[in-house]
């Protein structure tokens, strides 16, 4: 069994996409996939599926495939989707509430458990079930509730002194909606869903 | 100078990280910088910035840095952002009220003109300066004004068909919200912004 720190990071980056299409096969009423077959739903190469799990143990039998269920609970269980998370939104802007209101993230392992704004305007309104807090109160919420995922949807001028506070009171990892590279210790996880950025890395194939 | 083909994806996707530093830096009223100084903000050794910048000719002089102006508009140029794209949206729920009142765009390349729906109550309502049209008309608006860009902001359910719609008006760049891998003809990219798996590749690393 290989030590779970040799993976690569590109590697575990493909494991939720493949959690994804196994989801979407179960919820077809499929039982039994192959790498083949993910490998055409997802635009990789069946090989690379192949050996991206190979790091994990061995899955399926040669010949007869993966059985759905089976690798899906594995692949929950690899990337400790066999609990629910605690994320804490910072920000309650239009991008806030709509994360506020997403109902994705319940069903696949998240559930967003405290919201922080500093506008006076904003505190004490809810987003569904939640009422928004006091960002001053962040490091305490935080710390008292032992939560340690965080999504940032503040302007780019507040977000490294928001990454500061989460980290402070215990946050390891930071989804970062703010158009700014924000700078974390060691051991602590960022990433960054800046639609800009994203929209950039294609313009340069358009002619 | 290199054929632009043969830069490596992983090469143009760090190229919106540098020219998003080097509009900070200029924000802060900087005239010159280094790959020394880009490499500490961003987390990235400044050899391999060098060495990105290297496939698109030579920039700066050794010891003197980089002019801050020159490095983003020859960035700029090669990403193409020295034009404004037009991008057009689909779905106005939550989400897509984000996108659409997003102040980011606009300033960095991009402007959304065109919003599409499927829901005859959003039909004809406003986002921003935008009136919401109704999803049968996307191909015939979108090929009209020849919009070549795409944000998708619909369920997974519907997420193919809008991707095969957009794609038969001519869209050849699609920014994918939805928690789904869709497939596309070659010569159309896709970037992925589920906010679950990018919560999913960190999780591994917390205990």
């Amino acid at each position: 069994m290989p030590v779970p720190n040799s993976v690569p990071d590109i590697v575990i980056g493909r494991l939720p996409i493949y959690l994804q299409a196994l989801t979407h096969l179960a919820q077809e009423g499929r039982e039994i996939t192959s790498s083949h077959e993910l490998g055409q739903r997802l635009g990789i190469s069946s090989a690379q599926i192949r050996k991206d799990l190979s790091h994990f143990g061995t899955f399926g039998k040669q010949g007869t495939g993966y059985r759905i269920p089976d690798l899906r609970d594995r692949l929950r269980q690899i990337l400790h989707l066999d609990r629910e998370w605690q994320v804490a939104l910072v920000g309650a802007g239009d991008l806030g509430h709509a994360l506020g209101r997403y109902n994705g993230f319940k069903s696949r392992g998240f559930q967003i458990t405290a919201i922080f704004d500093r506008d006076p305007a904003k505190i004490g309104r809810q987003i569904g079930d939640l009422e928004i807090l006091d960002v001053a109160r962040l490091e305490e919420v935080i710390h008292e509730r032992g939560i340690r995922m965080a999504m940032i949807a503040v302007p780019a001028s507040q977000a490294q002194v928001v990454a500061d506070d989460l980290i402070a009171a215990g946050v390891r990892a930071i989804l970062n909606y703010a158009p700014i590279t924000i700078n974390v210790p060691p051991g602590v996880r960022v990433q960054y869903l800046d639609p800009v950025v994203y929209l950039q890395r294609m313009t340069y194939y358009l002619d």
